[in-house]
C-alpha cells in the first residue's frame, strides 16, 4: 500500500473528549473516528488491527475445534423472557420494536439464541460435546461510554458456547479455552493475569477473566505469590472473627443531630470505624433488603448480588428510603426494623459488641448494638470489598493488587439456560438430561485499546507483530528525488514479495513529518530511504529500539531482507516502555 | 474438518414457512436457520460460504483499489435528519432509542456516515479520489420477510462509497466498480444480466443493478439484442403516438352505476380499455397529485417517485380519496378536478380522443373526453410498466424479459449527499467544491440464495468451486472397516495437505444417507471408499457430473489427486441443470 494512497488522517491533536491514551492516539493516527457516544468507525489501520487480532482469535478457537457460526445481532424478545433476562438484564440492553409492534434485543450476548437453536436439533448424548463460536457486533447502552474502544457501546466480540453431557466434559472445554486465552495474549506478547471472577449477568457457577495489564485498567485484581488471582468484584475475605475483650453494654439511644455518615458519626460520638455498623437499604427482585457492613469495610455489590443470587438489586434511593423507613438514609439501622424486610450481614459483623447504629428515628443513634439480642440477621454472607494488604484466602499473605482491562471472560454455565429453555438431550439409558453448558467471551475491538494502553511510548503506539496495521514502512525521504523514489518502490515491491505487509511513505510532506507519522502509527520496522541512499546506505530502524541500522545495498537488497528478519526476531515493544511514557 | 465433529444438522423435509427452493435446500442442509421473521443464524456449512463470498467480494474491492473499513450499525438520527432520509425513508428504517432517549437507525445503507466522516477531514482536492468500503450487517424492516436470505431483515452487504472532484473521475471509478462486480460473478460462474435501474430511496444520477438469473427472481429484467438491458422499474417506453381518424366528441355524462374497474366500465360501455382513462390518486412530501394512464397500461411507481423527484410517494387510500374528492375510487377522473390538485399523465394519454374516465361522481362517468381541452396537464411523463414485446427504446425492436435476483446496485450519487451535508473540498482555484460522490452495494448473504436459486438439482445445491463449503468430500462408506477408515484418513490428509477444503464423512450412518448428504450439501468432488477397495479402487465423482471415475490406489494416492484436478478443471454447474430441476 502507498501511504498517499491509503485513508489514514493523521491528527497533531487528540479531540478533547478521548480520556485515555489508547483513544487519543488511535484518533490522531487516523485508525478510528467517533460517530456518536461509545460508538465508533474504523479507519483502514484500524480495520487492519481489527482484522489481525479477529483473526489470531479465530485460529486459536478452530485449533481447539470450536466452529464459527453467525447469529444475529437482531434477538426477538420471547427468547429473553423464557429466561427472564428480559427484565433482569437492566438499561444496558439495547431494545427496539420492529414495525409489526415486536420487540427485539441487540444483543449483549448469545445464550439465548445458541440455547433455541440447539435445542431444536440435539436429540442425543451422542451428538456431544458441541463448540460453536461467532465474531459479531454487540452492543451494551453504557449510561456514560467512555476510554475510547474500551468501554463502547458497539463493539466486536467473540463468543463462544459449548454443550455438554456431562461437567467432567465441561471441565475439559473450558480448560482448552483457558489455555487457547493465553495463547492468544502470549501471541500478542502482552503481561496479563487471569484471576477468578464474578459471573454477573452471565451466570453460572464459575467464571475466569483474562486481563491485560495496565495503567489505567478498570478493572482492579487481587493476587498473591501463593498464585491465588482474583478480580475485586469476585475476592474472597479470609475472616478471622473480631475480639473485643468487653461485656456487652445495654441499647442507649443517643441524639446525633448532624452525624449522618460514618466520618460524622465516628467524630461525634469519639468511637472507631469499626465499631459501626454500616445499614445499607437495596432494592431487588424480592422487594427490600437492609445489607449490614461495618463501618470500616466497603460493600462490594457484585458479591452482594451473587450470593443473594438477584442481578437486579441495586442501591435504593434517599426518596425509597424515606418511603420505606420515615427516616432520612444517614440514621437507618436495624435496631427496630419493621417485619418483612430481610436483613444480611456481612461477616465484618460477626463477634462485634457495643456497636453503633441508625435508630430509625431522625438524628439519633443507638450505642451498645449487640447483633443477634438486638435485631436478627436472616443470612451472613462475605460482602467485603477486598482491598491490597487484606489476607490471601488461599495461604493468609497478604494480596498485592494491579490494574488490569479484561479481554477475556470464560463461564462455565452448567445448565441454567438449559433447564431455562428446556434445552435437553437423551443419555445412554434414555433419560432427558439438560444438556451442561459453558460460554467464553472476547473482546475483540477491546483487545485493540488494551494493546494500546499497555504498548506505547511518548512518540506513538508500539504495536505487537501480530496485531501491526503493517509489518515495515518504506520512507522515501524526498519523493522528488528520482533515485530514492526507484529504489524506495523497489525495495518495497521486494518485501512484499517476502510476505510482508508494507506501506511505502510516498507521500509529499517533509521527512520530520514522515517519521513523526511512521512512530505514531507503531509499524514495527522502517527502512529509510534518504541522502545516504547516494552512498548506497539504508538505513534501517526497529520501533523497539533506539539505534538504527545502516544497511548497504551496493551489491543488492539482500542485507535489507536479512536485517529486517533480524529485527522482527528480536522485536520487543516492552523493552522500551518507560514509567513516564503515555 | 470430520463430517462427526461438524455441526450440520441435515433435515429430510423442509419447513412448511420455507417459500423458496433456496432456503429449502440451505435449511435441509443445515447452513441455516430461522430464528425470527426475516431473521437467519449461518450454522457452520452456511457461514463457511458467507465468508468464501465476502473473500471473493473483498479481493475485488481490494483489486480496484477500495479501502477497507467499518462503520457502526447503529447511526444517529440526526446525521439522517441532514438529508431529510429520517423521515423520506420509510417504515423499512428499523429505529431505536437509547437510554438517554436519543434517535438511532440500524443502517440500511451508509451515505449519511460516510459523508459525515470525511467531511471533517478531506480539505482538498488533492486528497482525491477516495474509495472505501464495508462488509457488515444491515437492516430494512421488510413487512412481509420471504424468499429466505433474499428478503431478509437482517443481511450481509458490502458497500462501497467514492469520492471525487469532477464527474470524470466518478465516471472512472464507476466503470471500475462495473467490471469488479462482473468479475465477481464470473467467479462464481452464474448467468447474469446488468440493467440500467431505478435509483430508489439512495437517489443520484444514474444506476446499474447487478441480476443472478434465476427462474424465481424478484425483479423482472427487460433486455434487447442491441444491448439495451433495464429493470422494469426502470425500463422507458419508446413512445408512438396514437393516431385516431375520429373527431373529437362533446363530453357526455354518462350512468355506469356498478361500473368501477377499467374491466367494468369496457364492459358497460362496449368500449376497448385503450380509451379508457385511468386517474389514480397518490400522496406525497407535497399533497396530493393525479396520475392519469390509458386503460392497458400499468402504472410504474418507481418511474413516478424518480421523475417527481419524490419517494415518499404512495397510493392513496380510497378513504383518504374519498375525503379528498367525497366520491368513491372507481368514479374518480380528471374533468372537473378542483384546483390545488395537479394532474401528471404518462405519456399514452397522448393523442387521446373521446376518451372515457371518471366523473368524481358516484356512478357516473364521461365520455368524449379530450385531454388538455377537458382538464389541464400539469406535466407528460413516461410512466408506464414496460411489458416483453414492448419497443425497445434504443433501437425498436420487441423486448424480451427474464427473471433475476438483484446482488449488485451501483449509483452516481453525484452531490446529493454532499451538498445536503456541506462536504467540499477547495479545488486547484482555491474554491469550494461539492465532492461527487459514488456508491456501490453488494449483497453478500443474498449471493447465497441466488447462487443456490441458480444452480441446483433434485439432489440438492450444486456450489460453484470458489463458493463451495468444502471443495471435496471423502466418503468412508463403512466405518468399522479398518482399511477403509485408514485409507479415507489417508486420503483425506493429502488432500488437506494439497490445499483443498476437504471433509471426511467418517459418521456411523448408512453409504445411502452419507451419498444423498454429499448431493444435499453440494460438494463439488466426491472420493468414496466402499467395498471395491478391496480390489484397491476408488471412485471419484464430481457433483456434476453422471458417472463416476474409478481410480487405482495400487501403487500410491498419486491419481487421486490427479484425477481430482481434472474434474474441478471441468466442473461446470450449469452443465447439468435441467429445466424440470427445483
Amino acid at each position: 500500500m502507498r501511504f498517499s494512497q491509503l485513508y489514514a488522517p493523521t491528527l497533531k491533536e487528540a479531540p478533547s473528549d478521548a480520556d485515555l491514551v489508547s483513544i487519543k492516539l488511535l484518533i490522531r493516527g487516523g485508525f478510528v473516528r467517533k460517530v456518536a457516544a461509545g460508538v465508533y468507525t474504523y479507519l483502514p489501520l484500524g480495520f487492519r488491527v481489527l482484522k489481525k487480532i479477529e483473526e489470531i482469535v479465530r485460529q486459536e478457537m478452530n485449533a481447539i475445534g470450536s466452529q464459527e457460526i453467525l447469529m444475529p445481532i437482531i434477538q426477538p424478545a420471547e427468547l429473553w423472557h423464557e429466561t427472564g433476562r428480559w427484565d433482569d438484564y437492566g438499561p444496558e440492553m439495547m431494545k427496539l420494536q420492529d414495525r409489526h409492534e415486536r420487540f427485539f434485543t441487540l444483543g449483549p450476548t448469545h445464550e439465548e439464541i445458541i440455547t433455541h437453536i440447539l435445542r431444536n436439533e440435539l436429540k442425543s448424548y451422542k451428538q456431544l460435546p458441541v463448540s460453536l463460536y461467532q465474531i459479531a457486533m454487540k452492543y451494551r447502552d453504557e449510561i456514560r461510554p467512555r476510554f475510547g474502544l474500551m468501554r463502547s457501546r458497539e463493539f466486536l466480540m467473540k463468543d463462544a458456547y459449548s454443550f455438554h453431557d456431562s461437567w467432567e466434559s465441561l471441565d475439559e472445554a473450558y480448560k482448552k479455552f483457558y489455555s487457547a486465552y493465553s495463547k492468544i495474549l502470549e501471541r500478542l506478547g502482552l503481561d496479563y493475569l487471569v484471576v477468578e471472577a464474578d459471573s454477573g449477568a452471565i451466570g453460572g457457577n464459575e467464571s475466569h477473566e483474562f486481563n491485560v495489564l495496565a495503567k489505567y485498567g478498570e478493572s482492579t485484581l487481587l493476587y498473591c505469590d501463593c498464585g491465588y488471582a482474583a478480580s475485586d468484584e469476585k475476592a474472597e475475605y479470609l475472616f478471622k472473627p473480631i475480639v473485643q475483650n468487653r461485656l456487652p453494654a445495654e441499647l442507649e439511644l443517643v441524639s446525633t443531630p448532624q452525624s449522618r455518615t460514618v466520618e460524622e458519626v465516628t467524630a461525634f460520638l469519639g468511637v472507631s470505624s469499626r465499631e459501626i455498623i454500616k445499614s445499607l437499604i437495596y432494592s431487588g427482585r424480592n422487594g427490600y433488603v437492609m445489607v449490614l457492613i461495618r463501618g470500616d469495610e466497603e460493600l462490594n455489590e457484585s458479591k452482594l448480588k451473587a450470593s443473594m443470587n438477584d442481578q437486579t438489586l441495586t442501591m435504593a434511593t434517599p426518596q425509597q428510603v424515606f418511603e420505606l423507613l420515615k427516616v432520612p438514609v444517614g440514621f437507618v439501622g436495624p435496631v427496630g426494623l419493621p417485619n418483612g424486610i430481610e436483613i444480611v450481614a456481612d461477616l465484618s459483623i460477626k463477634g462485634l459488641k457495643n456497636a453503633v447504629g441508625g435508630a430509625l428515628k431522625e438524628g439519633f443513634h443507638y450505642r451498645g448494638i449487640l447483633p443477634e439480642r438486638d435485631f436478627k440477621i436472616g443470612k451472613w454472607l462475605d460482602l467485603k470489598m477486598v482491598k491490597t494488604g487484606d489476607a490471601c484466602p488461599k495461604c493468609g499473605k497478604s494480596l498485592k493488587s494491579a490494574k488490569g482491562i479484561e479481554v477475556g471472560h470464560i463461564f462455565k454455565l452448567g445448565t441454567k439456560y438449559s433447564d431455562k429453555m428446556e434445552g435437553s438431550v437423551t443419555d445412554a439409558q434414555g433419560n432427558a438430561i439438560s444438556y451442561v453448558m459453558g460460554c467464553y467471551g472476547w473482546g475483540v475491538s477491546r483487545t485493540i485499546g488494551a494493546i494500546v494502553e499497555q504498548l506505547h511510548d511518548k512518540d506513538g503506539m508500539i504495536w505487537p507483530l501480530e496485531a501491526a496495521p503493517f509489518d515495515i514502512i518504506v520512507t522515501a525521504v524526498n519523493t522528488k528525488d528520482e533515485e530514492i523514489m526507484k529504489r524506495s518502490v523497489e525495495i518495497y515491491e521486494l518485501l512484499k514479495k517476502w510476505g510482508y505487509d508494507v506501506l511505502l511513505d510516498d507521500r509529499e510532506t517533509s521527512p520530520g513529518m514522515k517519521f513523526k507519522d511512521a512512530d505514531l502509527i507503531g509499524i514495527p520496522v522502517r527502512v529509510t530511504l534518504g541522502k545516504k541512499l547516494a552512498e548506497g546506505i539504508v538505513e534501517i530502524k526497529s520501533r523497539t529500539e533506539e539505534k538504527p541500522v545502516m544497511v548497504s545495498v551496493n551489491d543488492g537488497y539482500g542485507p535489507i531482507v536479512e536485517e529486517v528478519e533480524r529485527l522482527f526476531a528480536r522485536y520487543n515493544p516492552k523493552s522500551v516502555l518507560k514509567p513516564e511514557d503515555e
